[in-house]
């Protein structure tokens, strides 16, 4: 009674449940059917899953307590003690491996009642069987009692019990005359206290006994694939089992990869978070710098070798550029997701389930502007509310159209014909149509399209596109999303189009809310995979970086960092240069999360560094110049001035700075040198050469120490910009402080489309700015860190769901298409032995 | 020995494999560095999931061994027997339960070859600790020893030793004696040896310990979704065990589904198959027949009622009509496949995986024409072939179309410009590109569009469509593959369109079929669910039965008649009537699989039937007209004209029928008993009327028995045509047997494609007719028996990859379309709960 009250004191949210499944007896609606059969062991399962149970008891005829049934129950609530599992744990191991019966503790401690002293005591247990009579022996011994077993059948019994027979008399013990009694009870539910506590410890944060993955980096690295298929990856479920999720937190796909449910940010509400960091990159060039491969290197080197519970967030990438040019997005080198195969292609399908919902919603607009444009009012309204076995009633979510309607009636039969027509016709304009078809594809030929030119569609053909499958709305909603209910709406207030009074169609009034939500039920849950050295990396939602926020979920974020707890670090990576990925995670992401971030790594190579320095243009294919082969510190300071650009950058937002320099077998230590000292001289916190792409965690252990060191440093992060301020000044903030432009520039549709979205009560969202990553500025050919430019804004747009406004700088492309040779023609399957070769 | 001599001689193919995990000597390549530590645990997690390791022993030093490394190895594998659950089993079971120590085992006997009886002996164990101890004080009990147990350190250990001393002396045994010894490996190797046997025993036929799930249906039967979500399915790894299945056989994708490997064919090569049955129907009127459910509610009372190991093998539905009008095809009632929601959408992502691997294919398409169109042989050529490094070579999948254009040559820089030239022109006739985009949503508007409109195509706009995904040749593939490598090739053959010059281009052409076969590689294995009783369904391939052949996989039929054993029944579904589906089945499914079909279910309702004999048309929505409520013996009479044709066909292939009744509450027991009469005067083995919709698997108890009987009978399967015969005739040959048409009616188109395809050789393919399934003939409005009639065949095409011919009799629609008031209006996920509702 003692420990449970403890237990509530200091958790008082905590109440330990026993569950007692007996025959007859209704507790916890578990009442068996008194022909209880092994059937019948389904019950048992099911508890072993429920976690408000912490314990089970069975109280059963004995003819029912077959090994089986004992052993169904997970060992964990056994609190009986009575499967082989524990009764073997106690036998081996000790008293606190595993839970001890009730009923042997109970009679050891009703004899210590009654002996000073059992120490040294000799017994005789005559006709004991089955796990109580071994555990009590057990127990005995350990209480130091020499302890004699036998039968009852036993041949010469009454010899060896005579013999025996000390001066003082023996115990003798025989289980005929032991009983269940409210003893034993009181034992039973010290065993529940126990597991409950157990339970609670489980919640608590903890060093993870992780076990790592050796890595034996090779020289020169072999490819991507390779090296992915030369680590045998963990079991997901140890894995899993290693940073504390519970087994019915998860859902296995395949070996590799398995799903987190979302009760587990419910399980752990109570745990403070970990640290927050955010990589970052320069602006892009076409040599790359690796944000991907910092990302898993530092989580490595922060899990594997600092032993500080850390987890990578990451994107999913498309499926699509896999077969076109781009390579992987699992890291690379001997920083790399694994298998990195299943990280780059269907994953756990969440993708599929974007395109399958986006293109419903498609479906649903064609098929609505034909249905309306070739029924009466009243044919629309019979068939939209039909008569079903001479009822008819409204379904939810046309009940909620008529409330959005200003109509407050639910009888069908009730509306006015001018209701009914308001109701049934959304009065789409095909024109006016915002909303487009994707697929996970790079097919070009889909980038601009006619559609319903098939006699069936009687002539509504219109000109529309197929966009990627990650250009999706639902793409960015299912990355901003922090829960079920919160995605469902962000999917209903989707605008599709607007009808022909300009007023917006959304997907509520399409009345698809619901089969959308259906079809990404399973697609919110973040997907756990591992990183080469056998550490923990989520994988959730990928939107496009420039028409939407390019940064992988929220839910996956805060789901790491429960996990990791308070000493733990979460690394997450935003798309392009910081300029547009960290801006949109802080002013976007950040304002959906609530989440703080701790520190931001800003990456850089010395060769992209150059570029922007004025090193000469390079073409795929053509051998490397030989600018970014020698030492050539000229280039290296004049580029740094874009790298010290996105570091005053990252200090606007008050957020600590950490340089990761990405080192190449071809850089100098006096380029190397160059560029720290000017990173510090900025004001980054730190600058590191890295070298997990040659060495794994452990080639950026120095990185980890200055991330984990940065972390520490008070943190005054803000908001660029205040939500209420009007959309164009909100705009014109990001283009003077962020991209350093004199002032933006807004085209006649940009005016008329903000005057739009004011007017329709959207103008208090966050900007997404849609710019090229290629430059500061709108113009890609310009490197460095380009000034005394006007931002022009050609048009702005909105994703009401995701809840930004998408202002367009230039025209982006949101569908790629595949080169003369795409990457196939090296891609094959082994039919044999499965492998792949050829992908990256 | 002897007992591995005996093993040997059972089962040659058997090697019993013992590993031997030992520092600094390498067995079996395992040698564990000398500094072992517990991380090293994943080289024994890798041996438990090795299912050529049948035991693992330890050979590590004392330190070593803690708990956690011996309680690593899967008790299954522990020869030793040290783990906690192999010691809780001795001593709570029995000598058989788990693995006996075999150094306990080895003490035993060494007593018993100095002692002719050990029973009653006593015995006194001094400093005995851990497994060891507690196995060999457990085995000497077992042989009637009396055992008494003492520490070194006991205060009194001297006095309990002298009382003790029996007139003989006792034997005293000390661990400190006792060394790991030759006799103790032989032990050891029959615990090998005994695992061994166990493993030969799994692959073994035996009659399985299922525990099913109770239904209690209630009436009136609720909705599908209801009654699937009353019930709580089995996880899906308790299923596979139960059925055989090895765990690292199975790929869980969540708690529900789970992936089968297609090593379990290798694994279960050498047993006998089960009976095969395939389920088919009368001609579908819109009233429903409900194949499905008869398929399962015949699992459903062969596996839980008649106790038979069964299988169901399904068809995958398309998600698309799943938000349309049509209802669910996870069977219905209380004969479902659970849970309804996951068989009903993404399941395990086969079909996506379809979608993305058939748009690869149309986006390379389109991409090559545009290329070629604007490169000169020479640019395609370098940039098809470039230098890498200095270096230039063919892909291999470009040496097979190099080997195929007759050019051996392997040397980039041999080829002369004519051969470069025609190794790099596709030469794509964009008017003859056969090749459709695919999409599992019903999108109406895109029965027919235009792409390539975009500046960036440079008018390479062309006409073409989007089809659903399950139309995909793709699909019809994964259906009749019988592997990886048949799956590739397939792939590989897939013909896509012309050349201007006439000459098929193939997917192998375009040089992409690794890359299909990579995003194949998981859809190749067949999904296992389960029924609403708990017993085992594959869900695997869902292709179109009008432009392909409507028939599950070949592979989950194979892996389940391997499954369920000799004395087991696989039964499978075919789609539409049985002039359509069944006949694919039988000259299509299994010329492709091998397999002999045992008995067909042939599946009508009366209402149907009274349709067929003449009865109203019916309208959705509108109430059913009286013929189908009240009592028509006429308008049953007259229909069975039908059902009689159809068990004529299936007598055609020397199969048995048996004849199952759906039964529903209106039809009278008159009308049941005339359908049956006439079906078994007609030659079917049985008639039998069911009630799984309202009972489940108990309702269609009495067709389970009929089945079986029918199984019984001697089979004179045969094809109905020989595939050296014209494609003229064999098309003729269906329609005058099959359909009952006088003759058959080529056009001319169908005529030229005929000759087109014999030049190509592709005359010895099987026939698979695109007609209405609504008919016997090609009229829809025709139904019972309409003869008389001439079929026209309007054109012809083919599908090489999937092998066969298929002739167009009429237009087929290949894209759904969404109805004014979709399903998607009432379906809905409460977020709190997860619960989804209005899904059929």
């Amino acid at each position: 009674r003692e420990d449970l009250a403890s237990l509530h004191e200091q958790h008082p949210g905590i109440q330990p449940v026993l569950a007692i499944v007996q025959v007859g007896l209704n507790v916890m609606q578990i009442c068996l059917p008194s022909e209880f059969t092994e059937d019948e062991v389904g019950e048992l399962l099911r508890l072993n899953g429920d976690p408000g149970v912490h314990g089970v008891f069975l109280h059963l005829p004995p003819s029912s307590l077959s090994s089986r049934v004992l052993n169904s129950i997970q060992p964990e609530k056994d609190v009986d003690g009575r499967s082989d599992v524990n009764v073997g744990r106690l036998v081996c191991g000790g008293l606190t491996a595993g839970f001890t019966p009730p009923a042997a503790s109970a009679v050891v401690e009703f004899l210590a009642r009654h002996d000073t002293c059992l120490e040294g005591k000799t017994v005789l247990m005559i006709g004991w069987e089955g796990p109580l009579g071994v555990a009590l022996q057990c127990l005995m011994q350990k209480n130091g009692m020499l302890v004699l077993n036998s039968q009852w059948s036993s041949a010469n019994l009454q010899n060896q019990v005579q013999r025996l027979l000390p001066p003082c008399g023996p115990l003798c013990l025989s289980p005929f005359r032991w009983e269940v009694s409210a003893d034993i009870y009181v034992v039973s539910n010290q065993n529940v206290v126990r597991s409950s506590s157990l339970w609670v410890r489980q919640q608590q944060y903890l060093p993870w006994k992780l076990r790592t993955l050796k890595l034996q980096p090779l020289s020169p690295v072999p490819s991507d694939i390779e090296i992915s298929r030369s680590q045998t990856p963990k079991a997901i479920d140890q894995l899993a089992q290693e940073i504390g999720l519970l087994p019915e937190e998860l859902e296995a796909y395949g070996r590799t990869k398995a799903k987190v449910r979302l009760s587990l940010l419910d399980r752990l509400k109570e745990q403070p978070d970990g640290k927050y960091v955010l990589v970052a990159g320069i602006t892009p060039t076409p040599l790359g710098e690796g944000k991907s491969t910092v990302t898993i290197g530092l989580v490595q080197a922060l899990s594997a070798h600092l032993k500080l519970n850390s987890v990578a967030c990451l994107r999913q990438p498309s499926q699509g550029p896999t077969f076109g040019v781009k390579g992987g997005a699992a890291g690379g080198g001997y920083a790399q997701v694994i298998p990195m195969e299943e990280f780059n292609l269907h994953l756990t399908g969440d993708i599929h389930a974007i395109t399958a919902a986006n293109n419903l919603v498609a479906a649903a607009i064609d098929a609505r502007i034909l249905h309306e444009s070739t029924q009466s009012d009243k044919a629309l309204y019979n068939r939209l509310v039909p008569s079903v076995n001479g009822m008819r009633r409204f379904s939810p979510i046309q009940l909620a159209r008529l409330h959005r309607l200003g109509i407050s009636k639910s009888d069908p039969g009730a509306l006015t014909p001018e209701e009914a027509k308001t109701f049934v016709r959304l009065d789409l304009d095909p024109e006016k149509v915002t909303w487009q078809r994707v697929i996970d594809t790079n097919d070009r030929f889909l980038r601009k399209i006619t559609v319903g030119q098939a006699n069936t569609e009687k002539g509504h053909s219109r000109q529309t596109q197929f966009d990627i499958a990650v250009a999706s709305e639902i793409m960015a909603i299912l990355a901003l999303s922090d829960g079920l209910a919160d995605m469902k709406q962000r999917l209903g207030r989707m605008v599709v189009g607007s009808s022909r009074s300009g007023q917006p169609v959304t997907a509520d009034d399409l009345g698809v809310t619901g089969a959308l939500a259906v079809l990404m039920k399973d697609a919110i849950k973040p997907t756990l995979m591992q990183t080469l050295e056998g550490t923990p990396v989520f994988v959730h939602a990928g939107p496009f970086a420039n028409i939407a926020h390019g940064n992988s979920s929220v839910l996956a974020d805060k789901l790491a960092l429960k996990l990791v707890g308070e000493d733990g670090y979460v690394v997450t990576e935003a798309g392009f240069g910081a300029d547009i990925g960290m801006e949109k995670f802080f002013n976007i992401k950040c304002r959906a999360s609530g989440l703080k971030p701790n520190v931001v790594v800003l990456v850089a190579t010395v060769r992209a560094l150059k570029m922007h320095g004025g090193g000469p243009n390079v073409s795929a294919g053509a051998p490397l110049p030989k600018e970014y082969i020698m030492e050539n510190l000229k280039l290296v300071a004049d580029g740094c001035s874009n790298l010290k650009k996105q570091i005053q950058i990252a200090h606007l937002f008050g957020v600590p700075v950490v340089v990761a320099l990405n080192v190449f077998q071809t850089d100098t230590q006096a380029e190397i040198d160059l560029v720290c000292r000017i990173a510090e001289k900025t004001g980054a916190t730190a600058a590191v050469p890295c070298h997990h792409w040659s060495r794994g965690g452990r080639g950026s252990v120095d990185l980890a120490h200055a991330v984990k060191e940065a972390a520490r440093q008070k943190n005054n992060f803000q908001f660029l910009y205040d939500l209420q301020m009007p959309i164009h000044e909100k705009i014109r903030t990001i283009a003077q402080k962020v991209y350093g432009a004199e002032d933006i520039d807004l085209s006649p549709e940009a005016q008329a489309k903000i005057e739009y979205y004011t007017q329709q009560g959207y103008n208090t969202l966050p900007i997404c700015m849609a710019k090229t990553h290629l430059s500061l500025s709108h113009m890609p050919e310009k490197k460095g860190v380009p000034t005394g430019f006007v931002l022009p804004i050609r048009d702005v747009r909105a994703s009401i769901g995701a809840g930004f406004i998408y202002p367009l700088v230039g025209s982006m492309s949101t569908m790629p298409g595949l080169p003369t040779r795409p990457c196939f023609y090296d891609i094959d399957l082994d039919p044999v032995t499965e492998e792949i070769t050829g992908l990256f």
